[in-house]
């Protein structure tokens, strides 16, 4: 399971004292090779965290380089977002004790942080914690890396697939956290996926946009996008096996979709996981922009809560995209319900009270007659937990 | 006070029996001219409900006879959205009724509604309620009117302004519902604003839009935008003067401010209300932008109900928008929360342990260093009063 199920990975999760419980804290996951590649994609925030403007650093110039990193730092024990140039010291501080530990380029080591905002890092634990995380460094330390990067999670989240070639196997294995903030251009999340495939750098960041596109950029919990939401894929080439790149982002993409669907369903204060399709709509970002904005109503989310079929609010909310965004005619659109048809042609369906909305899944099904895709979005209903965590002290 | 505060108007509000607890449900405004002149502004929303239809249409038809809208019948016992044709007829059949009654052509009956999306309206009630609300037009019967306008509002919301010229005083006075689903292209929110200034239909039009865009277009309670929304200005000329076109804007640019504030000050379960100033920004759009990112994060709504100065939510948010809409750097950007300068050039400013937000005003500004432009929207705090208000039972 973790980031290293597939050959060629060592990861260690420690706790290093930063986090006042005592809890796991710092996570190290190093690429063995014998094929080493990387790709990353960062959140489109313009308050990139420290953390987020290093990595971004890092891979343009091992792409001039024409080489990989090799190792990811994470810590869940602040953000160090909002910190200016001391904040970016500490990072850098982190990839050279790292690269040090590891007799690794500078450039080599991506480093990831999540937590509040606006605080310094306790370097004078994170320093120590790196020594004792390259230490416990082993080729089974990959739950323990995943135990290492949550905040508000639940529960660790992590996930591996294999898969068998004419070769032999290659194996897909992933962690993932985040638990708010969840919204496109990725979450407040932090994911390390790695594999065993020989990929070179350039066509896994190919795959690692397109998986992304259709699994963390299709969940939107709140609506909030963070200052230091990373996505990175290591492949070590172990495996010594190639596959075709349509076949390895499909592998990739069912990792990441299941990591995604982990993270919406461990939301903050959730008590709903609510799947929006929009079909037969004029194009892919058509379908997805009314879903985004179904997504977004704080109306329709707090409906759900109450179990309450509001599908006025689904239409409301969709009668705010633009038709030059999203061409369709009101009078045609149809909403299922938990496969209660509510809606028909713009207006009153099937008797609403037939709508069961007692258990945790909630399929909407918004059909705008205008074309021919389709596209899912998840996101989860607004709750009294959800003011309760979000209220009730600083994250 | 209300609509019947300038000269040349009378107005009733009745109970007509559609609201099962009996309260007020429907009211009506009549302009007894002598020089009657009317404008509009409607929901963008696409899902336009069936009396913002016949509403617009009947602006257009008397914008082409050269003649003014001379009476509103408003409801607030049904939105009659999303009823399709059975709705429109019923919106007709209002219309064709109050025409009746004040012996006026059909196209000079505008129409409002505001409730529960996708039920038909009760007409065996509406239509005698006219004939009541006929028989009680006065010119005292302003408030009666604001009160048979609301929903879920606390209380009835009416305000009127005298302004003294050297012909002699001219008076502007409006009525105003809404308590959720606060957003620009309007809010669920129902608005009559009267005066006795003469003036022409295509001149109170221009006024109308610059006031509404400085007012209730400023609001943004929850990012919800409703079916319903319409803001209706309707100007009698009794007092036979005119007054230049930037002074009347101005005059019912006040006059929309504070329906506006009423608006936000009443919305749903709301405990703050929050004054977002964006300053220096490159242009109004850009700062406005900013301000609506800010307004619509559930996570900066949820801290400032927990008394939180969490900036780093603040600035999370602002980073969402795209540097093509709101050019500005990151690093230059200073927030103040209630005086205190907690964020400067990005990083950590003055203790935030200073801010206090117990007061139910809260006033952020962001100053973005990139211009000179500056714009206000006033937003709420997500509270456990709007879920409950929201989920607890269908509106």
């Amino acid at each position: 399971m973790s980031v290293t199920a597939p050959s060629g990975f060592q990861a260690a999760g420690v706790a290093s004292g930063m986090k006042a419980n005592g809890n796991p804290d710092l996570a190290l996951v190093v690429n063995g090779g014998p094929h080493p590649a990387a790709a990353a994609v960062f959140t489109s925030n313009r308050f990139a965290a420290a953390p987020v403007q290093w990595s971004r650093a890092a891979m343009a110039r091992n792409a001039q380089l024409g080489s990989a990193p090799r190792a990811v730092v994470l810590n869940s024990a602040g953000a160090n977002a909002c910190t200016q140039a001391a904040g970016f010291a500490d990072t850098e501080s982190t990839a050279a004790k790292a690269a040090k530990l590891l007799q690794l380029p500078l450039e080599q080591i991506l480093v990831c942080s999540t937590g509040l905002i606006g605080e310094p890092l306790k370097m004078d634990k994170l320093l120590p914690g790196l020594d004792d995380a390259y230490a416990r460094l082993s080729t089974a330390g990959g739950p323990d890396a995943a135990a290492a990067i949550i905040t508000t999670d639940s529960h660790p989240k992590h996930f591996s697939l294999a898969h068998e070639t004419f070769l032999g196997p290659v194996v897909v294995g992933g962690m993932a956290k985040g638990a708010g903030m969840l919204a496109p251009g990725l979450a407040t999340m932090l994911v390390v996926v790695t594999t065993d495939v020989k990929i070179d750098s350039r066509t896994a960041q190919r795959c690692l946009e397109a998986a992304v596109g259709q699994s963390f950029n299709r969940i939107d919990s709140d609506g909030c996008m963070s200052t230091n939401d990373t996505v990175i894929l290591l492949a070590s080439g172990s495996s010594e096996i190639s596959l075709p790149e349509g076949q390895f982002t499909s592998l990739l993409t069912s990792v990441c979709e299941k990591l995604a669907l982990d993270l919406i369903s461990d939301a903050e204060g959730a008590s709903h996981d609510i799947r929006i399709d929009v079909v037969n709509s004029a194009t892919e970002s058509a379908g997805l922009e009314v879903a985004r904005a179904i997504a977004r109503s704080n109306l329709f989310k707090a409906a759900i809560f109450g179990n309450d079929p509001n599908w006025g609010r689904i239409l409301s909310a969709a009668g705010t995209v633009p038709p030059e965004v999203a061409p369709f005619d009101p009078d045609q659109v149809d909403v299922v319900m938990n496969g209660v048809t509510v809606c028909r042609g713009g207006g009153v369906g099937e008797d609403r009270s037939r709508v069961d909305l007692s258990a945790r899944e909630v399929c909407i099904s918004v059909d705008l007659h205008a074309g021919d895709q389709r596209v899912t979005l998840w996101t989860n209903d607004l709750t009294h937990d959800y003011i309760h965590e979000n209220s009730a002290y600083s994250s």
